[in-house]
């Protein structure tokens, strides 16, 4: 076999991808369709060299990639698949490990579960708690919809109208009911709002999709508790920003949550997927998730199965990017990067802030700025439709008061100044 | 960075492993714990360089490795992660796309679109009917139980005794009522045991996870017709093989089913996740799980969101390495690798047929062998507690009519003959 070679050709290609990232228009230029046309519709018949492959890689597949590793990535929340995260996906597929019982991935299971202790200790949650790495937040909020329902007995799930669609999804998957919170005029769940007689689960969210704006966690806390219902906190994003200290005050009240989500896929710097989902109540959630058929039973005593706390059976060796994106970075440059991050978010702010003809939509919190151009909403629409078609920048939108407003998040680890100030450049001169 | 010096490391350790690993013991030789105690408890201050990764995989991870790339790997259903395989991991990592939406990702979406098709016709599927990746065979029943609810508006699932107990878990997690058909004594679905009313779905095996047998589906389809419930076959393991025509009479009647699971992680080389869901009722699926909240409206006509056919939002680029695997091995290579295993386990058969005092348990079907020692239950668990020990071999279990069982599953592309011989020499010499 050539996967020596073969594999040296493909890290040369990473690299000299990651090299080359900045040069490459943000958003793929495409239309829909465009790329799959230019496939073979039918499979080979015979075996082709993986040089065939990664030739239509750059000559097919590259013209279709959005860049998320892109620095001037503003959309969505921005992420970063870190160098050594890159590599231990590599390690991980080597190994091959299929982490469905202790057994079947002895280290796969117990790195996963200290790297969990770790991120726990880094952002400041109690000792004791068990986390575990699901695919995405999506998942992890199915997940703790499951374990409330069946812990309460109830089946109504209360969220604010900022909650990420995640949470409507899941509750629709689950057939529970739906019911939506108040919110006050800077985007938080109203707590004086919450009727919980009845309410299996309240989904609070540290650092919202729109606006990143953060529930009052203890006020809501108060109410659960009162009401026996599951607190469930969203803080897929602002999560890994609780690293640095002086965030700590979003994650007030976080200590009394049933369970948590945070992704260090997104501001963690670990390559897709990596999602972490907490509990403090590990027996309830095992209790909704462990079914050891016979198949699967073994002797190993005192060992703990990861597929009895979450959705699905099979398990890919996650921790290891998480793991190897952490020593590789240290808790201080953790915390270096989520500074620049939101100090660049502060000086696009106060760019904004001070044109006349644009405006900022919401409070800045973490590296997400909410603004848009005085004018109706088709120009700003329109004005994002440019700006992505330019291939300069890559940003994205919500609706706030409706009214449409761009967003501008950072969180791409090659973000540079120049590069915000780029994205400002290009704002002004297509707006 | 030294991101080129540290890939180029990790690709010599990633070929340096797969050199080795028959040479491991397979299954890790650690007891719960050993691996967590020798790990620092808290995370580091300071960044490391990427050789102590390295260099903590080889010293301390490793031997808490379970190798299922090992050639001995005879458990479960055993696997291999094929080389292109791994290597469009590190390129899927280093893309770092998250295919939400169409335009975030448009080349892992189409790609996926375009490989689900290859895979539809390499194992003779209908055409039309819309596949995508999931995670795993758990994710996809989960989808398609939720599919079938909504469409039927029922709440019941009826499987076989001999069902993957995913549907078991997947009918738990959403509060669905679940009921048991009747078996044969070939440990197939009885047809006329079926009374569907009220039942929402069917889920029907091609390939049971305790002994491969085969459900009739032709004759499930026709209940399921009847009653207006939904068919789902989870052919997880076996469907792989269907690349395979003189063994497609296993896949009779699946074109008539409304959604199909076939893990090409499985027994299709690729490494984990990689589950493929099709459905011949995309409309229903996409009402299921389609939910466009403001944020992720976009303009790009004729896109196909993949987040609207599953339960995760976010998405990994999983068809590179599917995609991959089929362009460096060809159709002709997977057919070559299936019906070598399934050569290996015939021959395993046979031995175990003319060994006086060793019995087989049920029909062998593809590339798995079920078998015992003459003598009671503990005998031969404790056979199976010797064997896996040794780490010469690792082997599971099951039960079937009460009785416990040995499985010997071939499926990793390494094992050869005298792997296989080998596996008889142990089984034998500490049986």
């Amino acid at each position: 076999m050539t996967f020596r070679e073969d594999g040296h050709r493909a890290v040369d290609w990473a690299a000299d991808y990651l090299e080359r990232v900045g040069e490459l228009p943000v958003l793929a230029q495409v239309r829909p369709g465009d790329i799959r046309a230019r496939l073979p519709a039918a499979p080979p018949e015979q075996a082709e060299p993986f040089e065939a492959v990664l030739r239509d890689l750059d000559e097919v597949l590259l013209p279709g990639v959005t860049h998320w590793q892109h620095p001037r990535f503003f959309a969505y929340f921005a992420v970063s698949g870190s160098e050594p995260g890159i590599l231990a996906e590599l390690l991980a597929a080597t190994l091959n490990n299929v982490g469905f019982l202790w057994r079947t991935a002895p280290a796969s299971t117990e790195l996963e579960l200290l790297v969990a202790d770790w991120v726990a200790q880094l952002i400041g949650l109690p000792p004791g708690w068990h986390g575990h790495i699901e695919d995405t937040a999506s998942t992890g909020t199915l997940a703790a919809l499951i374990a409330a329902r069946r812990t309460t007995g109830r089946n109504v799930v209360v969220c604010s109208p900022h909650t990420h669609s995640a949470t409507h999804k899941a509750a629709q998957m689950l057939g529970m009911e739906l019911r939506e919170s108040g919110a006050d005029g800077e985007f938080r769940m109203t707590p004086d709002s919450l009727e919980l007689g009845d309410v299996a689960v309240v989904v609070a969210t540290v650092g919202t999709t729109s606006t990143a704006s953060v529930d009052p966690v203890p006020e809501i806390a108060d109410r659960c508790a009162a009401a026996g219902a599951w607190l469930h906190v969203d803080a897929a994003y602002a999560g890994s920003a609780m690293v640095c200290p002086e965030l700590r005050w979003a994650f007030d009240g976080v200590e009394r949550a049933d369970s948590l989500v945070v992704n260090p896929h997104k501001w963690m710097f670990t390559p897709m997927d990596c999602s972490l989902l907490w509990t403090s109540r590990p027996d309830e959630f095992r209790d909704a998730f462990s079914l050891v058929p016979e198949f699967l039973r073994t002797t190993d005593e005192g060992a703990l199965n990861l597929s009895e706390y979450g959705p699905a059976l099979g398990r890919r060796f996650r921790s290891l990017k998480l793991w190897a994106t952490i020593r590789c970075y240290g808790a201080e440059g953790l915390r270096a990067r989520v500074r620049e991050a939101i100090r660049l978010a502060e000086l696009f702010e106060g760019w904004v802030r001070d044109e006349p003809g644009w405006e900022l939509c919401a409070p800045r919190h973490f590296s997400l700025v909410c603004f848009r151009k005085e004018g109706s909403d088709e120009e700003n629409e329109a004005i994002l439709e440019r700006v992505n078609a330019s291939g300069e920048i890559f940003i994205s939108h919500t609706k706030l008061n409706d009214r449409y407003v761009l967003r501008l998040a950072i969180g791409n680890e090659r973000t540079a100044e120049a590069d915000v100030q780029r994205a400002w450049d290009v704002l002004r001169d297509l707006g």
